[in-house]
């Protein structure tokens, strides 16, 4: 961030009618978005929450417990309003586009082969990319694909090490069987793709998925652009982990809006040095708890450039 | 709750286009909304956020980091809009109450005398009582008064065992020193009112402050008109522990809004029961967790009522 703003916001919050530091992680997070927004006073008056859609070749293996077909299905429920990321990007004020990846054409099983060729994942990191409003102030990220969080699975195992069962949990609710073998199906991608695992965006081409492509092109885009992002679920992190092996202030960007059921998720963000916001047992992905945490960021705000000074309201200071 | 309007939203709940559970506590708590509220699709168009002040004999002993005076001061900052209530409030949605209770006279110094006689804390849980309105979906308390987390520590200890030590922590940011002389305070009022200590109404007249007592009221107020609670930190949490310690389900209406970073809470929490909403490190008062955690029952309920059925959307179940 810019640190001639993120000083000034640090500076303010200093003065405000508080005791330093009482409000915890509000203030951590309104010195945060002033720096990547280079004003000492940030704002969230364009807050866009992009959703990206994948399909995965690896649902023949039987690794989640709905149907392939769930991932169109869903896409059409984002269109028509219904479903809980409508409801949740209205009630944060926020702007929501999904957008759908060649979701008729499943990647590739990337037990077998690399999930995606070299034009396929460019195609959708370049998706993610031009997503991302030039003038956005945050960007929240998620997404839906059924069979995706094997994918994430596959992703963390390849970049941090571990084997499937170190990863792989529960997604949308498989049995213990399911589970089993979502583990067996990110052992075998390990072993198929060893020989690419140090290049952290092959991991990404090879293992991942379109939607995962994606959000790591819009993490990148608001990297560029100075864009501060709130991160999703396990699927998220692991599809933007790559930009932090890359580049170790690769995510200064970043906030992780949530902290998953998925337990692979919490492994991923203690990896990737990065505290949740909201921890509250959610599993649903599409942008969810990213989106839930853009009220606690407004807060943080309203706080952080509403508030009276101590000399303003003629408090004493302790 | 009502045990027909909540299993009607567990109901709606499990066909909602979402995997089961994977809302997490945004499901629970759409449920428990729908129980108080007596209505399967609960609301949150009234919501008020009911803020006490009170003023504490014990600050003579030198248990805040910030002077007496203060507490007026801040009463004056909330009439101006300038405290972090006032912004958080407003960016919730809800509707801000601030009741200052008899502030230019403290309270007894509770380590020498009982805090309140009879007369004053009937007086001060009358206020909070009143101060709930009949039409509310949903209160939030809190508190502000220097010194009482003092007395917070000392109810909690009171109700619950355990020493000065175990319960008092660095409030607005006292040194060690400070921290000591607040344990021991506690520690001779737990000794001055040993002969009280079973009767969970007398140890808030004896050991609380106007604040909690009024919380305790209000909270009470809720219980008996059906209006959900959200409850904000450790002195919030002290003040209406004594309804659960008169009745198991005193407090079934409640839900903690968050766990502060004042180390007592989270043990409080446990001691009744309650998981937090939200952890972010806040230590504030005024509400301000609770407040914080109003947009996560927006969002839930945005969710609950919003949200297309599998049926509706045409989505396969798992």
């Amino acid at each position: 961030g810019d640190t001639d703003a993120a000083r000034a916001a640090t500076a303010r919050q200093a003065v405000l009618t508080k005791p330093p530091g009482s409000l915890g992680r509000l203030e951590d997070a309104a010195v945060l978005l002033a720096g990547w927004q280079r004003r000492a006073l940030p704002e969230l008056d364009r807050v866009h929450v992009l959703v990206f859609a994948g399909a995965h070749g690896v649902t023949a293996r039987g690794v989640s417990a709905f149907p392939a077909e769930v991932t169109a299905q869903m896409v059409a429920n984002f269109a028509a309003g219904g479903a809980a990321i409508n409801q949740l990007a209205r009630q944060a004020g926020a702007t929501l586009t999904v957008t759908p990846l060649d979701i008729d054409h499943p990647t590739e099983d990337f037990t077998q082969a690399p999930a995606m060729d070299e034009t396929a994942f460019l195609a959708a990191v370049r998706a993610g990319h031009d997503a991302v409003p030039a003038d956005a102030d945050l960007v929240a990220l998620g997404e839906m694909g059924i069979g995706n969080t094997t994918a994430a699975a596959a992703v963390a195992a390849g970049l941090f090490g571990g084997q499937g069962a170190d990863w792989a949990g529960r997604g949308t609710g498989v049995d213990d069987a399911g589970l089993a073998r979502k583990a067996e199906a990110v052992d075998m991608a390990l072993a198929r793709h060893a020989d690419v695992l140090a290049d952290p965006l092959a991991v990404l081409r090879c293992l991942g998925g379109r939607e995962l492509a994606a959000m790591f092109g819009a993490a990148l885009a608001a990297r560029q652009r100075r864009i501060p992002v709130l991160l999703d679920g396990f699927v998220c992190g692991a599809a933007v982990a790559p930009l932090a092996r890359l580049n170790g202030a690769g995510l200064a960007h970043a906030i992780a809006g949530h902290v998953s059921a998925e337990p692979g998720h919490r492994k991923l963000l203690a990896a990737l040095g990065l505290a949740p916001l909201l921890d509250l047992g959610m599993r649903l992905g599409e942008a969810s708890g990213a989106c839930l945490a853009i009220n606690v960021l407004r807060g943080a705000l309203a706080c952080h450039n509403g508030m009276a000074t101590f000399a303003e309201a003629g408090v004493s200071e302790g």
